[in-house]
């Protein structure tokens, strides 16, 4: 225990585990290892729990390692904030709580923490963070191919799973803490964000690299190519838009098999508008893919793939629901001027299914991708001209904070209310009009004893009607499938989208809070000025991306949320009209009668 | 004890209280005085209980008297048929049970029996039958115009309520048991047939007159005008064709007062076509027409006057109602070609409202009015040409009766349903679009926190479309006044007519047993075949007149459901383009969002 450590800020413990510290406090360590950017100690006051490694400076050992701490903590942060966003997914809910989900959380962190037992490279902690799904090129097929079982698809029943997913020994905590996560549903996204927010409070500036960035410890060649433009449009920063913009289509997947019919898996079709070929992309693809832009990304909020499924993969109802979940991701990453741009999903887009060897380059490239986490925003290249106002962005943010809770209340409003519209239609205003249906239909049949030349008629009509009100019934139980499913769809792509932003925003908050910090310390003359204005300067960037990703965030909502009422009202205006004519079909039946 | 008398006809008891009885078998009775047609007295196997008067022949006495009993029972007949019809009336519900009508059915038959202890002549049993309806001339005024009372539409609480009406001592059962009948809901109507068939399977031919006349009891001087012709038409016998058709509407009724305001009642406005003068007519009115028009008519189903109610006269609602009824019913009177021409509607349809003395007049004339029940036959002139087929007319009659049995089954069918789809419309469809409503709400006030140029038509939008779907539910509320409520009143004036016919039915199988009777006893040599001839020809007559009405209710009944069906779908298709055109005003607010 003689190892000691000081504290380098203020830590107020908002969790259970967690201890408070003061600015230089001196903390006893029970281990100089972090888990998942976390270290175990106790305070002056003697209690013991969880503080964040790059809050304190290890005194027994040289400080590096805790700069070491916090270059590689993007990747367990990554894993953390995944996993901690029960939101993300699309279609089935499961009955997890969200206690159940914090524990699985809380649970995953630290039993990860314990299988990486010792103090692990920048790029191995990086193979960690996603082994699962990153495998390595020599396991590409054994791993990746053997879909024909469950564990292509893992589903969470409990909190200690891990290692079902590979036999080969390493850690499956990412796959199985993602999986976890897009298990979630419109009940569980209710407070979705407050976890998100209570767990990561303020594990995340340090977790994204933001903070590492603030403080000038991201380094890293920023070639051309990956230069990332903030400009200054007509309501303030935006990303530069994609001067050679596309979009992908995803056609009906094939079930396609493999090892003489042994393995058999699911492959769509993407065909990119830019390339105009088409490849084959299996879901763990996409979730390979997902993992590589959530790591590289900090103040972009990406969009979440649908969920996993265990079972009934092949089944044509999930397979279209997929499918569905998979248009609106490709739309969200298309349209988004960073993301649609990227190496890693152009190399998705574009590379040759059939061709192997470039697609292990491709891939291992991406893996080894330097500029990720705090060396993100390395590459943002903001506006010429003056910084942006703290004040001014400060009080956006805490806009963009207010709207996105408001708007995630409503959307959980709207989906709560649109499901029950929905299973209302298909259950009773189905039976209502059916049974309305059956009871002309019953007068048609006792009318029809009266077989006399001018009853004949009559009877014949009200039969039509009858039939036309079970028509009717079918009619509303179909309806939903067009319009509150795509309606759904969105909402829960959004909620995704929304759980993804208190991260963001933390990302912001933490880099405004180094500013005036760093004021601080210059007043106090801890630090140089020179210091304090390059401080200045990396916030600035920051603020710049993230208002950049807030407009770019309203602009497609706005986009989205039209385009989608527009399609509600639409396929209702038809539904009303298939009613209208059904009924008047009946009408003209009397005509003769 | 020695009171004894002798079976006519076999007796088969159906109810608890009747006992059967044998041809010739001899029965000891309690007292020659019959209650409402019914003896008390035991059998030979020493059960005691009730049989039909007419069914036997008292020895301890000259025979007359059994024949008495048959020429006033069409009074008794009446009451009791009346009595026993819970179906008859319009608008609320009332909770009796079948139980409870049954009892008080008997009840009524048995203590009004008590009530009139005295044999009563013919003319006095016809005022008793209807007192209160009838009430005399000289307290017309008294009796009528108390209208703010609730003692003008009496509603039967328990089973004993008899003289509640009036002070004067004399009988009010058949006002009593008539808004009794009043009470009766579509849940009632279900069995209400079947109570009927039951209680007066056997009376009601003796009742009706029916028997009196087939055994050429009956006598009247027939007048020219007073003949009513059976034609032979393209789908059989039927009532030749008013040659002078009219119509009568009935305009928004006034409250009116009298003595200063201390009396107010309600007066309807009726204006037949044919003397395009307007009349007001009250209720009771209505109700003494009612009363003529059922002793008057025994094989003519005459439509249910709307039924009474004793709080809340004066509510709009309630008096909306009542008018829609007496609309369906004067319709139903107006087209019928006996009802519309007799002396006792055309007085009513036309006589000055101001002229008291000429009402009087036309009322003492109806009151007394000879050519009723038994009497009613001789007025019947039927086709020239061969009798009909006797064996056919019973095909007929039992075709008539499995139809009206079914048609009323599926038209409490189409009630229960309709009116369970009201309320499901004006409660859980209302509620769950306007749900919908609400959540479009919230979401747009959640997008108006973001007030940014491009986002302010989309929020505008989205708040329209929240306020389309708060008024599709509004619509949904609101519709059932106009398609199921219009369609719920012709249902249940047809359930006033199904539950006319089983009796009329009864009246024509007693005449056809009847006649099957004589052609045994002519074998026996019990009868002389020009009696037995009689008998035939005055079956023939009864055959005509039942097979016309029949005609007549298949005509009128294709015509009303023709049109209300098209009615209902005209304003079902109305409603789905109210709906379709609010959605698509709201979807052309997001043509400029």
């Amino acid at each position: 225990m003689a190892l000691k450590a000081r504290a380098l800020y203020e830590f107020n413990s908002e969790n259970t585990g967690e201890i408070s510290l003061k600015e230089h406090e001196i903390v006893s360590l029970y281990s100089e290892q972090d888990i998942e950017g976390w270290l175990e100690g106790s305070n002056s006051k003697g209690e013991r729990g969880l503080f964040p490694a790059s809050y304190v400076e290890i005194l027994n050992n040289d400080t590096a390692s805790t700069f070491n701490n916090n270059s590689t903590s993007e990747d367990t942060y990554r894993g953390s904030r995944y996993a901690n966003i029960p939101t993300g997914g699309f279609g089935d809910a499961s009955n997890k709580t969200l206690n159940q989900i914090e524990n699985l959380s809380k649970t995953s962190i630290i039993s990860s923490g314990f299988t990486a037992s010792s103090p692990l490279a920048p790029a191995q902690q990086q193979q960690h963070g996603y082994q699962a799904s990153q495998g390595s090129d020599e396991d590409w097929d054994e791993d990746w191919d053997d879909t024909s079982t469950v564990a292509d698809e893992p589903v969470v029943v409990g909190g200690s799973h891990q290692g079902d997913f590979d036999g080969n020994g390493s850690s499956t905590y990412s796959v199985s803490t993602s999986s976890m996560s897009r298990s979630g549903n419109a009940q569980q996204a209710k407070s979705s964000a407050t976890v998100s927010r209570n767990l990561n409070r303020f594990s995340t500036f340090v977790k994204s690299g933001g903070e590492a960035f603030v403080l000038g410890e991201a380094a890293g060649f920023v070639k051309d190519g990956d230069k990332i433009c903030v400009v200054t449009g007509q309501y303030g920063p935006e990303w530069q838009e994609n001067p050679y913009p596309f979009s992908c289509t995803i056609d009906d997947p094939t079930k396609q098999t493999k090892f003489k019919g042994m393995k058999s898996y699911i492959a769509y079709k993407l065909t990119p508008t830019h390339t105009q070929t088409q490849v084959n992309r299996r879901y763990k693809h996409f979730d390979w893919l997902y993992a590589r832009l959530v790591e590289k990304f900090p103040v972009i909020s990406v969009p979440h793939i649908p969920e996993k499924q265990a079972t009934g993969r092949f089944e044509e109802d999930f397979i279209s629901k997929r499918r569905k979940g998979l248009i609106w991701w490709m739309n969200h990453m298309t349209s988004h001027p960073v993301l649609s741009r990227c190496d890693v999903f152009q190399h998705f887009l574009s590379c040759n299914s059939m061709d192997q060897k470039s697609w292990k380059q491709g891939k291992r490239k991406a893996e080894k991708d330097e500029m990720v986490g705090a060396n993100f925003f390395l590459t943002i290249s903001t506006p010429s001209g003056p910084p942006l106002d703290l004040v001014e962005v400060e009080s956006k943010i805490d806009g963009f904070k207010a709207f996105t809770k408001k708007m995630d209340d409503s959307v959980v409003q709207v989906n709560t209310t649109t499901n029950e519209f929905a299973r209302k239609q298909i259950t009773g205003f189905k039976k209502e009009y059916q049974k309305v249906g059956q009871a002309f239909n019953a007068l048609g049949q006792a009318f029809e004893q009266d077989q006399q030349a001018y009853s004949v008629g009559l009877n014949q009509a009200i039969a039509y009607t009858g039939e036309a009100y079970d028509a009717i019934g079918d009619y509303f139980a179909e309806q939903p499938r067009h319009d509150v499913d795509p309606l759904m769809d969105l909402l829960q792509l959004y909620q995704g989208h929304l759980a993804n932003y208190p991260d963001i925003i933390h990302v912001q908050k933490g880099a405004l809070n180094k500013v005036k910090e760093s004021q601080k310390h210059v007043e106090e003359g801890k630090m140089d000025a020179r210091q304090a204005d390059g401080v200045n300067e990396r916030c600035n960037i920051i603020s710049f991306a993230t208002l950049a990703e807030m407009q770019h965030f309203h602009q497609v909502r706005v986009r989205d949320f039209k385009a989608q009422m527009q399609q509600y009202l639409t396929e209702q205006i038809g539904f009303f009209q298939k009613i209208t004519g059904k009924l008047e079909e009946a009408l003209q039946k009397y005509d003769n009668a």
